[in-house]
């Protein structure tokens, strides 16, 4: 079966969530969002592109951070509503410095910080 | 620092997505989407529970299936947006009888099935 960015079912602002999970160490680094362009792109350049909602705007990641994104595997899920990117990550994925944004958990009802920045 | 689930950003709808991961393995499992009650109630049960975008209710992960997610550490990201969830699976996580609901990759233009059900 051909793949057709298309079939995916995006929503009304014509976006679709993507995980971003590094490729070798298998963390979750970040949720980001593509419209149906930035998904051809992605695939067009193996540069992960996504799509941003505060700069209404392309947004290759690492472009100005140089914290760029490699393609490695793109996935989408069930019910074709949800990506995967799985990526080789230069320096820190997250915007505060760390390697992913998932840095803070609850424990117990406390908020414990679980990386610093690099 | 105290966790209150009123400090997450919820979406227009109240929703906040939520991607799930296997505790042991790291695999991405799936991604749903809880309201602010999924969120204590997941926390206080330990039991993943989301809120159904389909059925319009609450959603205990397994609870007709017995695919149940156990919750092992609940993290939100820096924009407190977006929830991971790292659960120890029981059975499969997808509603095709898959372990994960990302099972299909794009390969140069085709689309391939990675894993099959269990």
């Amino acid at each position: 079966m051909s793949f057709n960015p298309s079939d995916l079912t995006f929503n009304d602002a014509g976006l679709i969530p993507v995980i971003a999970q590094d490729a070798k160490s298998h963390e979750v680094l970040m949720l980001a969002w593509m419209n149906a362009e930035a998904v051809t792109r992605t695939l067009e350049t193996r540069r992960v592109t996504y799509w941003s909602r505060s700069r209404q705007s392309f947004w290759i990641k690492g472009e100005t951070s140089g914290h760029t994104q490699e393609l490695v595997e793109f996935r989408f899920d069930c019910d074709q509503d949800c990506l995967l990117v799985l990526v080789n990550q230069t320096g820190a994925a997250c915007h505060t410095g760390r390697r992913h944004c998932f840095y803070r958990a609850v424990k117990g009802d406390e908020v414990v910080e679980l990386i610093a920045p690099e």
